[in-house]
């Protein structure tokens, strides 16, 4: 069965989207540790984090890279913390974790509580400072 | 002032080395979330994780990469988390965790307390796994 973030990928679940490639996509964490806690992930359905191949798992990094600084442009914090734990969707996945504490960089920390409208909001702040060539298209 | 991490690369302060190449550094953390907590570094002394080039952020997360399946292959854990916080030391490093449950992928989780001879036990048990074009040399 497709994981939840190939069907986020195949347009069949909604998401907040951040940025989007042919290989990768960004988008915000429904259950967030931080004001813009966001997901990178392959496209491609990979359970573990560090079985990518070495091209895909290069390239990964580098477009999280571009994500990482949209969001310390657009949220109030001290650094962008990033986390792989892995085992709460079998597909792989980066957290990029815009943090005020060092706590928040912890999957089992408190979670905010957004509504719908301020995803919106924090989704569209984080977009301005996206690159153009990973913007998200539709 | 060099950082604690540049001093370990030039030899003055000692680690529990595990793999090495001309770019990167990997060692046990000091301090270890778990058994086999392992810092991997570019020797480049560079602050802010996202702050690296792209070509040197790409192959520190295949350097990772192999020092991570040869953590999974030497420690029993569920899985390697990793972990980027960076205002611990200012010298960008990712953390390899081999987690047996998800609280311990937290950098403020308490620390293990290991001897200098657990902490040598472990390094030659992940070394075993560590593929010879990153063993350390000497």
């Amino acid at each position: 069965m497709a994981s939840v973030f190939t069907k986020i990928v195949n347009g069949e679940l909604p998401a907040y989207k951040i940025a989007e490639n042919d290989k990768y996509l960004a988008f915000l964490d429904i259950n967030p540790l931080a004001e813009g806690h966001t997901l990178v992930i392959p496209k491609q359905e990979i359970d573990k984090f560090f079985d990518l191949d070495d091209d895909l798992l290069a390239g990964l990094i580098v477009f999280a890279k571009k994500v990482a600084q949209a969001l310390e442009k657009a949220i109030e914090c001290k650094r962008v913390g990033s986390l792989v734990v892995g085992t709460e969707v079998p597909h792989a996945h980066l957290h990029l974790i815009p943090f005020k504490s060092e706590p928040q960089v912890c999957i089992t920390a408190p979670k905010l509580k957004l509504t719908q409208q301020e995803f919106e909001q924090i989704a569209e702040k984080i977009r301005k400072f996206i690159p153009e060539e990973i913007a998200v298209k539709s």
